[in-house]
């Protein structure tokens, strides 16, 4: 179908600028030995007529498309209300963009358009694959797997070993939760609650055993299950309020966890942090900084965290050895970030 | 490099089911004509195996990737940060989804980035392509006319006729500034402003087309022009205050504009809408509605305008004709939604 849409050609651009076919084939490849007078008038010549190399051609020279695709195994309604996907979105977009790299966003409805993206990763369309926010139960590794594309996860990939393998970026999730409790603890708190993450995710797992690390045998009650979202975060609030009133610290599992308590416990007249401290994960901007009061949180530098990822797959791709192996993990420090709640 | 992973191939997947590679074949193509039994042999043989089709290969035949690229003509970072383009792109997922179609979202850091997406426009990757909020002075149409897909524009292109043409999908951006000034003037308002978008769209041109089509001549004070942002709003409506101490209504060419003004007049002291009436335009939600006090705006159903893009865009695909021809626009009603501010 293309076809019916006439498209300047290479040798339209050749006879305009007056050089052979394969003279100016090297100029638009980016080749050289071509003569800069030449060079020129190829340039002029691609100019005026609007000329796009045909990629698909020069891939079959190159073997590359410059593309990588990036997956989050989240419905697209959660990518464009969650911060936390933005800031890793803009590290990625920062460096594909400089190594001149077209950033290919595949969203998805929910879990069952995975089997799609997978047949899009498998069919000659990017040269690798950026994949975050995957659950344990999710098909989507093996998918991938299954794709045969170079592959680098963002968080820790929970599935455990046999043939597979993973490179991956994550942060210390466990520490930095310890290092949230901790401080909890020296405020001189003892009925520290949890509001956890989706615990098929490997981050809110992380977070939860920092959490058992400082405490060890606690209450049960102080433990509520969340998913990330502000209404989780509400309902979970609730639920601890009810279970256990003289609850005096919560750690949530993530900043928007932590805006949704925030706004229970204030509803709920207690004051924070006299009453209740709170502390949040990620340090998403503006959130953490706007709340009221602003959010003590632990802070993990996402953008980076999306710039490492797909610094790693490039350099994998420039070396022409697929992202496999051994299990690859860089972990990246995380840092209290104290403001009002604690 | 793909090679480098080993993938189960269909060979393998027919020897598990134990029948003929071409059995296999039509199976895993959708085909008919294969019993039910081989049907489901060949099913758990590709679950088990977890074998993926070769999408490149599948394309030769049916000339189809199930593919289509949104381009938005803005930096990724404003794209996370209005609320419009998550609007569209939820239309336009539900639509794609829904007809088994992979949304492939390209992302740019800015304009210097177009031409390496329409090369991968150009590159065979996608059926057709899906575009909005181009600028007037952008390459971008150009370029992807060059690359030769299908293209459904969101927003009237605002280049002029040639031998170019473009479908569309817009709103009634006139009409709806006529209204919402209309309903201004009929509040008793004399010193109405317009602070506009980004003149070098058609959507912010035609919205200041719709102010001047019922104010007339007006005190080119009057007049300020913005940037579709909170942070351009709050700019324009301190000038505003500055030029035109006496303005006693504001018609905001977007809802973030509106957004921005609203915190100038508060902190300035002035009452809305006693002092000052403002309008703004989309009902972006929840920011309409959360605004102090509540933004009365005028409606466009942006998520059902991205549905109409991709509908238009599937249906010229599967006609097998190219989306050219003469300029062709759908252009959708909008709606005077009265809240607390006008």
């Amino acid at each position: 179908m293309s076809e019916a849409v006439s498209r300047p050609t290479l040798e339209a651009v050749a006879a305009r600028a007056g050089v052979s076919r394969a003279t100016a084939s090297r100029v638009v490849n980016g080749g050289d030995g071509v003569r800069e007078p030449l060079v020129e008038r190829v340039r002029r010549a691609v100019e005026e007529l609007g000329y796009v190399p045909n990629q698909a051609a020069r891939s079959l020279v190159t073997k590359r498309h410059d593309a990588v695709a990036v997956v989050i195994a989240e419905p697209e309604t959660r990518i464009f209300t969650d911060p936390f996907f933005a800031l890793q979105l803009r590290g990625i977009s920062k460096e594909l963009t400089a190594q001149d790299n077209q950033l290919v966003l595949l969203l998805t409805e929910g879990r069952d358009d995975h089997a799609r993206v997978a047949r899009y990763l498998a069919g000659g369309h990017v040269d690798g694959a950026l994949v975050f926010s995957l659950h344990l139960d999710d098909p989507l590794p093996g998918l991938i797997e299954g794709a045969g594309v170079p592959t680098v996860f963002g968080g820790r990939p929970g599935w455990s070993g046999g043939s597979k393998s993973a490179v991956y970026v994550d942060c210390d999730n466990r520490g930095g939760a310890e290092d949230a409790v901790r401080h909890l603890v020296g405020l001189g708190r003892t009925r520290i609650a949890h509001i956890t993450g989706p615990l098929d995710q490997t981050s809110a797992a992380d977070r939860l055993q920092g959490y058992r690390d400082v405490m060890g045998e606690t209450d049960p009650r102080l433990v509520v299950a969340s998913d990330f979202t502000p209404s989780g975060g509400e309902r979970a609030m609730g639920e601890l309020l009810d279970r256990c009133p003289d609850v005096d610290a919560v750690f949530a599992a993530n900043d928007l966890t932590a805006l949704g308590a925030l706004r229970v416990l204030r509803e709920r007249g207690r004051r924070v942090p006299e009453d209740v401290a709170v502390i949040g994960f990620d340090d998403v901007l503006p959130v953490a900084e706007q709340t009221e009061p602003a959010l003590t949180t632990v802070r993990q530098d996402i953008e980076e965290m999306g710039r490492l990822m797909a610094r790693l797959l490039l350099s994998t791709l420039n070396r022409g050895e697929p992202a496999t192996g051994a299990p690859t993990g860089v972990v990246l420090p995380t840092t209290l970030i104290r403001r009002a709640t604690a």
